[in-house]
């Protein structure tokens, strides 16, 4: 594969990829390691508190590329929705608190068998979050889920899908997040691509490994497994994104491995295959 | 969900379903039961032998929906691809021995990362089969697999695309085969559907389970998971297509089963939920 020098600046370490680590110590990881840009996940933000991350981030000067994540919005009652709702107003007042670029939507599964019904909810959640969130500061990224999560976390699985949830919101409040390990079988990926420019808010890799070790926590490192993540990356950049590539790699034997071993592993897989 | 009769002339029981059963076994299981059709596999049709398979078709009056499966094109090298073409033109042979009314397709996994690479070499390979499918009288059915079988088993991962890669093909020759399992998930299912009139070759259901017991062998039972089984199967019936509908699972736990009871719970499931 050409080795094409991509700006490692570009690289943001998603903390789940590191699991085991508090945001205290993924923060001091990126810092020894030079990276400037780390997505957080809002469950290790809270063991931490929301007000000594946010310090924290301004200590290291780290960028936040992302907040993951609000959404879940298809529950089975009207009051579970509400409550859900409420959920993703803290979700956007804590990506508010964090200085998060954006928070990452997944919108959540079917419902009684209805996947039409399922995704109207789905769009009236988020046009109803966009207000809050623009009062908020906060843009919004819907994350196409790969489709074999449709029936429990998300029932939006096409980067095509993606879109027009979002479409008839402000292109600078409401986008997607692209994940290669969701997308990358799409035969329509690169339309998809390319109709999302201007809409992109966030950009995720790792690898899809088949056999599969595990249906949540299956991901592969870069270059592992079957997904091209140049091609991806390169056709995100030509429709205009330049922002943070987020390493969000969920994966026991990784999460096993020594942090500085792990960064260390994520660069050169970087150099050549991002 | 409303109890709609579903003529039971219509089941067909892939006998994936009764793995365990032998070609004689499970076609005494359809006669026992007033099965009138049965989906074959290769692999069992060969341990019975294919002259055989073919006298207890006759001699039973089963009428075999289909055959699984030819396909598996996108081989490294040129020397494989050739070989895989021919493993095809038995399979279609076989098909016709058989007096299968489809020899379905399973096109084949990526290939060196090159999804467009996969899919121009499944176009062209099934262009080349339909002239000897057409010379045997046998009818190609291509079966999008779901996108999570994209490395290895299928880079035609919708219907959408699967009605792409027979569209230059006479419509009596070459279609696509649906399996609920592969398709439920996709927004374009019902246009898919629509678009697919005259070129529907075969009807597979199951449900969809999560958690998923096994990324191959986590098929479950009509009624069991997520998938509306009835609006897809109204739908295509809606399409024109009154064909057999086969019924193929793969589970451990239901080849675990005695065949009676497993017939018994089809007919059950059959009744509430296609």
């Amino acid at each position: 594969m050409a080795n094409e020098a991509l700006d490692l600046d570009r690289l943001s370490l998603n903390q789940m990829t590191t699991r085991n680590l508090s945001v205290r110590e993924v923060a001091d990881l990126c810092l020894r390691h030079k990276i400037k840009n780390i997505g957080l996940w809002r469950e290790p933000v809270s063991k931490t508190g929301i007000r000594e991350t946010a310090r924290i981030m301004r200590d290291t000067g780290l960028h936040v590329s992302s907040l993951c994540r609000g959404g879940f919005f298809t529950a089975a009652s009207e009051a579970d929705r509400a409550e859900r709702m409420d959920d993703n107003f803290r979700a956007v007042e804590e990506a508010a608190q964090l200085g998060a670029d954006t928070l990452v939507l997944v919108c959540g599964g079917t419902l009684d068998r209805d996947l039409q019904k399922a995704r109207r909810i789905v769009c009236e959640a988020v046009h109803k979050l966009s207000d809050f969130a623009k009062d908020n500061g906060v843009r919004l990224g819907v994350e196409p889920l790969h489709p074999m999560y449709t029936a429990t976390r998300s029932v939006v699985v096409t980067l095509a899908q993606a879109l027009l949830v979002v479409a008839n919101l402000p292109p600078r409040l409401a986008g997607v997040v692209i994940d290669v390990y969701h997308v990358w079988w799409d035969p329509d990926l690169y339309a998809g691509i390319e109709n999302a420019r201007g809409r992109i808010f966030g950009f995720h890799i790792c690898d899809w490994l088949d056999p599969m070790p595990d249906f949540v926590n299956g991901r592969g490192m870069m270059g592992d497994g079957y997904a091209n993540i140049r091609r991806i990356r390169q056709a995100i950049d030509a429709s205009g994104y330049s922002g943070p590539i987020e390493v969000e790699i969920f994966n026991q034997k990784i999460w096993e491995m020594e942090p500085n071993e792990t960064i260390k592993l994520i660069k050169e897989r970087w150099r050549d295959n991002v």
